[in-house]
């Protein structure tokens, strides 16, 4: 019986795939946030690995976390992991965080119109709520995570973009929720430069201690928007990196804009951030 | 009764998805090939819009198609083919294709000893299948694919390395087979320089039509090996440029070595060659 049982089980393992069988890259779940008051849903994405070891992982939250983002940051994770393009980058699990009112939490304050010398820029509903949203990473979603998997200490925020506003600003405002950032394109024009008023306003000794990769867009077509949000988002990235006891860089995208910045910023990043010859 | 029926539909079409629901990136399918003497499995990506469009998409066969290229690939192509990256590329099918035997189907002449200036590269138990692995691809697969799915007349072959070496047999050979070769890294050193010779040997009027993105790496680090397999491969892809109806190009990575020059070279070559301001 043994036997049998050992022999079904070698073929059952060793069965080539020949059905229509589904290819899973992950799966969707929810919590109920209290912090929100909403429920909120989000995609989990486990490394090639995770099955067969009993290994812990590095967790990458990654904001704007809707299923063509999901698709696409893991597939540059998942090449740059395997043998697809020589195990440049650790392995790690994603979770990716859908919207349900952008504007709302990815802003660190509250704006009805957003201005720019004079002119408004666009109109919101509701803003400002970055701070809660970043208690609801810390206190339930990040929880709730490291409970569910094997995770490690290495905790990557990627953000684009409002993301990339969201992300710097939590930087700024509880530095050791994340180990290290990936900030991509930041709406550096929010609130007239939000993000270097709020670093130069509060303590002028800042020392930051997370890893930062910044990603910068060619927006000059845009003029003079385009202009001041790079020079602006440039200042704040000197200082984190100029204030910061972990190495941190900024890398400028000549040929990219804002709108397809984001793949190379994933690419690079994901090499500064997670690389496998040192950590 | 009716009222009930629509109030039902609207509930479920707008339910927001609170089960742990897996993400499917797609389908592994696979057929009986007579050609090969072998069942052949394949795995199919689909694109966002197609269940809920009539199109016709191009289809893109890749090589070296693991789950883990698979994935990668498909991530670039959901990224740049939806707001991700801004729409920049077409919509597309892909069909990965793995190796059962990769020496025996993607090399175009029997070698036992691969040598390079009387030195032993690589020994192998089966070479030189090319040919009837591009027939099991045309006769089979390619039908098998466009009776399936609504395909369009443009035919994308990704081949990498040996996958390279094969694309570029397959252009030099039945070139209308595919639309658009994007070849990668091929191994151009295969057979004392088997490619151009073959260009070379045949009709010196060789003329090509199809557009083809050619990527080359840095392999400098190898030494002589890493030179002529460059050279080789240059040449063979001026050829292909000099000799085309149809625009072609090639590219150069200063910074990526052949075992990660992929990632860069899909990014471009699908920029490239699927561009959605050209077609």
């Amino acid at each position: 019986m043994k036997k049998l049982v050992a022999a079904f089980l070698i073929l059952l393992f060793t069965l080539p795939v020949f059905a229509d069988d589904s290819i899973s890259l992950g799966t969707t779940k929810s919590l109920e946030s209290k912090i929100m008051a909403e429920n909120r849903p989000y995609m989990v994405y486990l490394p090639p690995s995770y099955g067969t070891s009993e290994n812990t992982y590095p967790v990458i939250y990654l904001l704007d976390g809707d299923i063509h983002r999901f698709k696409g940051f893991v597939g540059v994770l998942e090449s740059l992991s395997t043998e697809t393009l020589g195990n440049q980058v650790q392995e790690a699990i994603v979770i990716a965080i859908p919207n349900t009112n952008r504007s709302r939490d990815l802003t660190p304050s509250s704006l009805i119109e957003w201005k720019f010398k004079g002119r408004v820029l666009e109109t919101f509903d509701q803003t400002g709520n970055a701070k809660q949203f970043a208690k609801f990473l810390e206190n339930e979603l990040i929880p709730t995570v490291d409970t569910t998997y094997r995770t490690s200490k290495k905790r990557v925020l990627v953000g684009e973009s409002f993301g990339g506003l969201f992300a710097a600003n939590t930087l700024i405002e509880s530095p050791s929720v994340f180990t290290d950032y990936l900030i991509i394109d930041p709406t550096s024009l929010w609130d007239n430069d939000y993000l270097n008023r709020a670093v130069n306003a509060g303590n002028k000794d800042i020392k930051f201690n997370s890893r930062v990769y910044f990603a910068f867009a060619n927006n000059s077509h845009l003029g003079d928007i385009g202009l001041t949000n790079y020079e602006w988002g440039s200042t704040f990235a000197s200082s984190v990196i100029d204030n910061n006891d972990a190495i941190s860089e900024q890398q400028f995208f000549e040929n990219e804009t804002h709108g397809t910045v984001a793949f190379l910023a994933w690419y690079n990043g994901l090499k500064t951030l997670m690389s496998t010859t040192e950590h």
